[in-house]
């Protein structure tokens, strides 16, 4: 048999990104439920659990002294300090998960996502955002988890995010009520990355 | 309200090629089925029609000197004498299509793609192929049209046409028994591309 179909494309490094309050972590959470062959990246972080996560499965919740014995290691592949907690990506997992054939996600902050624009330039960006800056506000608000003072940062913050999204591949309206619509469109972007001819290879 | 989501994307060029028998038609077929607010081309050609196609739906069936005038005329973007026969795209079609907004997929062959990506470098390029030389062999048996001499004509063809899949965007396996999938697929790669930061804005 002559083969007339191009290799197997490889593993992808998929970066969803975009302003805190966006809602990354639900449609990661989304994605998830959808059974995926997808490893998604558990990251390290000092700040606590809100309701309902769960250490190695949503978050690694460390101590600020592990995280600093991390970043000491060389262990993290990127890392950041947000909103005053740290956050990182371990290395080494996301290593394994390519080299077992898997794409895998991340879910990094608009600062972290140009990093790794550096370190992994076949990565693809997706950068998450809402319809207007009102209904980013409003899901700080139902958050109930910042004060004031935080949500009003987080806000300034998200306005000069905006201003980086042509840094990213793609762009993601994440529509109020439009959950499985934004999930689909992610999915989307990821097929059609793997038909592409000349495919993102990722060394790390 | 201030707005926090990218500008509407443009409308898209899309160009689907591929060798001679891979399924271009029968994709194209399908895709029209959805009821997808796109506007699928009709080319102009001298070849006669076969069974089942209709004048002004599947091509413009047109004489030989029909197709001259028009070439004189410079009515068409771009044409090619295909296994004998004359096709070309009428440019003002393209042009209404895409000014209305709407996508526009057209499908020429490997040769012709090459054109339209030096006239409109923003086009997203899909190259369809098989799974095998054997299975291209089967489709075009089956097709019964062509003779023995004209079947060993495309086989060698489609070698050479496959040498220069690396010049399109993306690259689509039509396998058999899953059209459906062919054509999940060209739409996540519409999807996908009208997602990015950077949009493909086609002027012709």
């Amino acid at each position: 048999m002559t083969s007339f179909a191009p290799p197997p494309s490889s593993p992808l490094l998929i970066v969803i990104s975009g302003p805190s309050g966006v809602g990354k972590d639900t449609v990661i959470q989304r994605m998830k439920e959808r059974n995926l062959p997808i490893h998604f990246v558990v990251t390290a972080t000092t700040r606590p659990p809100r309701p309902d996560e769960r250490h190695g499965v949503d978050y690694f919740f460390v101590s600020r002294e592990a995280f600093a014995r991390m970043i000491e290691e060389d262990e993290l592949l990127e890392y950041a300090i947000v909103y005053g907690d740290y956050k990182g990506i371990p290395k080494q997992q996301v290593r394994e998960a390519l080299a077992s054939g898997k794409d895998v996600i991340m879910r990094i902050d608009v600062q972290g996502a140009a990093t790794v624009r550096k370190l992994a330039p076949e990565a693809v960006l997706i950068f998450l955002t809402t319809e207007t800056e009102e209904e980013l506000v409003r899901r700080l608000e139902r958050r109930k988890t910042e004060s004031p003072e935080d949500l009003k940062l987080r806000i300034a913050t998200a306005r000069q995010e905006l201003k980086r999204m042509h840094e990213f591949d793609y762009v993601v309206v994440n529509r109020e009520f439009a959950l499985e619509e934004t999930v689909d469109t992610i999915i989307a972007i990821i097929d059609a990355e793997h038909h592409r001819t000349v495919p993102r290879k990722v060394v790390l």
